[in-house]
């Protein structure tokens, strides 16, 4: 351990005050949420900035058998796909809401890679509560890029495939696969997304995007590789060509077409899942209808610009003039101007086309050439001071560059082969250039091994001063492919505690202990259970039979911080259920053999948790002993229960 | 931000100091891992201390769609029970392997609560490989607490049930509800676990235990709760009796009645799955009997002590001699000395009997008593120097006192109430009292809010000197129930980094890219895979058919450290596969539409990771497309492959 004070050597004192930058002491809070996307987990992580703490694993695509998200009845339709339950995903690319290029704090909006599609979170919850699929792409890598003032999130195919699917031989690529360019809106009240229109494109790989801010509004740029529209071991032949292409929508032009009518409306399937706030429930639709927008129809709309070779990332600076585009074999980086293309576009300024899209002169776009900042440059983010920050794969580092002069200014290793960084607010009108985190794909040494798979592994920056200075050096979740960080007053004020359960309008919620019952329709049984400090009531069921679905609702009664309830039952083959104060999830349980059953809280909530449980006798099929549940001795049976359950429905209607 | 130097304020020195001291610079490692049980996630996180950064979630209970565990096909046998599949499960109470005493940093086991199982950890691998599961028990809480030499796993049923389970009325639980403790063997060469023997005991409920070491190595020590015998409301019905009980174990009484043959066997059905080591198949098989030792047959061997009230810690210090019994609801704690429980047996110094088994007299069996300590007294660890730290739920707090004079010494806040605590080797006979962690229930406001569940939280003290200092505060994974940290020498060396390759005996490994290739065996169709940077081989598929069902075993032929890579399918009803080098991994794809999909790496392995990706084509049912594969435009079909396959056998058979 190293001494702060009276050493001598700078090393020590240099470490020192990393560690004093680093440290948020017991009780006190971090500056920003750090939002990661959760790569090959499908979940997004929430880290504090600058202690990198864990704060929350946060659900999203894959199921979680932690809190019972995906298990239980309530949260199983987010799954429904257009293929059947897909209980996993891969998410790459956060992106927060904004209001006038800024991050307003709301939602959270990030991509399933595999099964294409866009999910939200809200922010006052940090609950997933909507996912759309994205019909005909494969891969939607390229996604979810937002616009300014979330009009749209955009997104594009990474792997072309036949559209509409159909049975061909893969060789005839070049003449049968196409991509997808897809907008789709996000409701400025409620956040839900609808799928506007799709742009059909040439069969190439979709990569990465960005849409333009301030002077660049109404305008998307998307990478794209494999121009080559080769279909096998791409590493060697998407890798021909000297240079790729770059999209360039103008999406306002696109509207005007909309309006205009000229789409073609075609057949496809895709879901639409999305929770009731006053529920909880997942509510699941198949839609069947996409708007098509072809650029061959619709001049003026789309442009390609040439980018050298095999274009990875690509970041639009916080003026709105700058558009970095990012060769990941190229040994420069090109950087473009806006106004440049507005003026070549107007010129027709033009190297040919492809499939019936201008390709704009490269010259003619270029604001400039970034000459030889080091090896596979792949992201680049910028503070806010005229600096952009990119990472370089293959030479393992961060550089700052002025983004004016293009002259290099810093550059810092990392440990190793960083993937994506984030500055918070970094691809905003208004960065906070406080602090950067470079997100590294490879980890070997860096941390106590654990065996031969290991955390990745991210780096935190003070980017406050002329040079880089690494402070922080934190494994994270999974793989975090991209992240955005917010400041922590974005989000804090408006964090629900817990959910009102005056508000709960489950239909299976019991709003009160004395409502608890047990009922059957069939051969299935629901259960109104309650749980509050320290008991489930009922907490004795009798006569429940084999072959019987026993549907298990609880509600948690508590209206208070921090007091979730969960349930588990011995033998389920399924995840337990974690409810939160207020709120009423559901546990089916299908009994496999007589007996009696144990069945506990698994949220140790109290002094008196241990004791918080109760059984459940299950009985042969086509038994006679009687439906009987109870808390404490006092049963009740059917008849009973239609009785007091009148009787409190009575007493309820009067307290309100 | 504070400065460590030149400050005069005296609070801002001491943060400077507890900065330092959890601060672990880039590229320094941790000095300890922590090992924490997820609760409720059912899974193990793998701390660094003093750092609090999170290695690793290792999976064991729950399927884990971040890597495939229990989706791939290898790893599913892992969730088989005399249930069926159970993907979750609620994990507890951490227990490192022991040598004589001490932490060996061999393996890891943990307890599955809600379908009574024990998980075995590998920390060569930091991988799970084999869960055994205990039969007739329900709730398994009381668990795995491990014996010195790492003889036993022993462990207790938290909720009494039926034995054998049967169709009773609730109410009839002092007649027909039992509690076993039970008795697991562990191999000293390679782990595998064995149920040696079950005691069948009165219904309480079992809820914590440890073994003697050193002088009272031998014998066993399980508090008890609910001695009422009560089955509804426990929170009040079971906290009636001023004192609960203790239940002493003699196990080595217990092997000489096994060796007499006095033991009963039981038809009963649990499973045990173990993963095979060279092939990393997990094999699943259920057995059928088990044998029962009956206290009232086997006298000597059985005692119990009354402890006050409702008692939950059972801890034994590191000589042994002192067992510390916390009632919680007790106003005191009650420590036992082993020599004064021996000489009360050897006087026959009982107080009545329950079922048969003797009571010792409290006084005669008691050390002393720490009076008015804290209140809800849970858990107690040792620091080695004869000092003692126990947690206090209700009053938030952590109690350093004299385990000899049962002095009060220090006492430190906790936010908020503090379940578990550790320190590293702190239930063994030698423990390294560098750190102590207490592991709180309730976080509220300690960190960022992240909406109404939240991380649970962490509290790091130096308890180096006289007083415990708080110096880092750090939020953890789902609900760590208990930890166990071990010093990094003991583990790390050890580490595997990857899997040789030649070791492979996975029957469906694919030895070499050259032997890469597909196989119809009516409607299952194997695909032969391999990964090495930057293609999968085969990446080009014809010929899979709607109703086929296809399993895709991905070789992953890479021979670093940490290159691991994934696959995923577009559409495929499953998680993905994250496969480490020199592994084989399985995932089956059911394709529901006909098309050409996609498919992935989802490891950011190499610059050229993105081009990683290929096609399968699916054609209708009775469809005459060939089967065929390929890689860069080289297709085969089935009868070349068999001559190709043959070649390269012999190939691979000469070079060898």
């Amino acid at each position: 351990m190293l001494h702060a004070c009276g050493g001598t050597d700078t090393n020590q004192m240099m470490e020192g005050d990393a560690a004093q930058q680093a440290y948020v002491a017991p009780g006190e809070y971090d500056e920003y949420y750090a939002f990661m996307s959760g790569g090959y987990s499908g979940q997004i992580t929430a880290y504090g900035l600058p202690s990198g703490r864990l704060l929350k694993e946060i659900p999203v695509f894959s199921q979680y058998p932690e809190n019972g998200y995906g298990y239980s009845e309530e949260t199983k339709p987010m799954f429904n796909t257009s293929y059947g339950f897909v209980p996993w995903d891969d998410s790459h690319h956060i992106e927060l809401s904004q209001t006038e290029g800024e991050f307003d704090g709301r939602w959270l909006f990030v991509n399933g890679n595999n099964t294409p599609r866009i999910a939200r979170i809200d922010l006052k919850t940090f609950e997933t509560v909507e996912i759309l699929e994205i019909p005909d792409v494969a891969g939607l890598h390229c996604a979810p890029f937002i616009t300014e003032n979330s009009e749209y999130l955009v997104s594009g195919t990474r792997f072309s495939v036949p559209i509409p699917q159909k049975d061909v031989p893969i060789d005839t690529y070049k003449e049968n696969f196409k991509g997808l360019i897809n907008y789709v809106t996000v409701d400025p009240e409620h956040g839900h997304m609808d799928l506007a229109f799709q742009i059909e494109m040439p069969g190439f790989n979709y990569d990465l995007a960005r849409n333009g801010k301030a002077i660049s509004h109404g305008w998307s740029f998307l990478t794209t590789y494999n121009s080559e529209q080769e279909h096998s071991l791409l590493e060697v032949n998407a890798s021909q060509k000297d240079k790729d292409l770059m999209a360039v929508v103008n999406w306002k032009k696109a509207e005007e077409y909309l309006e205009q009518g000229k789409f073609t409306e075609r057949e496809t399937s895709y879901f639409h899942n999305l929770m009731d706030e006053g529920s909880g429930i997942v509510n699941s639709t198949e839609r069947s209808t996409t708007r098509i927008l072809d650029p061959k129809e619709c001049p003026d709309m789309v442009y390609f610009i040439p980018v050298p070779k095999s274009p990875h990332g690509c970041d639009v600076d916080p003026t709105g003039e700058y558009i970095v585009g990012n060769g990941k074999l190229s040994a420069d980086m090109s950087v473009y101007s806006f106004s440049k293309i507005m003026q070549a576009i107007e010129e027709e300024n033009f190297d040919g086309e492809f499939d019936g899209i201008p390709i704009i002169n490269y010259e003619a776009a270029l604001h400039g050439i970034v000459e030889k900042p080091g090896l596979g440059p792949l992201h680049t983010e910028f503070d806010g001071r005229g600096n952009a920050y990119t990472t370089f794969f293959i030479s393992s580092e961060v550089v700052k560059w002025d983004v004016e002069s293009k002259e290099i200014l810093d550059r810092q290793p990392t440990f190793y082969s960083p993937g994506h960084l984030v500055i918070p607010g970094g691809e905003t009108r208004n960065p906070d250039g406080k602090y950067l985190v470079a997100m590294n794909k490879i980890t070997k040494d860096r941390y106590l091994p654990t065996g031969p798979e290991l955390a990745h592994s991210a780096q935190l920056f003070d980017i406050s001063g002329d040079k880089m200075k690494l402070i922080l050096d934190f494994p994270t979740k999974a793989e975090p492919h991209y992240a955005q960080a917010i400041a922590a007053d974005k989000i804090q004020p408006n964090s629900v505690k817990f959910f009102d359960i005056e508000s709960n309008t489950h239909p299976h919620a019991t709003m009160g202990e004395s409502r608890s019952r047990v009922e059957r329709n069939g051969n299935e049984v629901h259960v109104y259970m309650t749980a509050i400090r320290s008991h489930l009531a009922p907490d004795n069921i009798e006569g429940i039979k084999l072959g019987d679905r026993v549907y298990f609702h609880l509600t948690n009664l508590e209206q208070d911080w921090d007091v979730p309830h969960g349930l588990a039952i011995q033998g389920a083959t399924n995840a337990e259920i974690l409810v939160m104060p207020g709120q009423t999830r559901t546990l089916l349980w299908e009994p496999k053999r007589q007996g009696v059953f144990a069945f506990y809280c698994t949220d140790f909530c109290s002094a008196l948790h241990q004791e918080m449980s109760g059984y459940v006798r299950v009985s042969p099929e086509g038994s006679d002993v009687p439906l009987k549940w109870g808390l404490n001795e006092e049963l009740h049976n059917d008849e009973e229960a239609a009785l007091d359950f009148q009787e409190n429905a009575r007493k309820l209607a009067h307290n309100r």
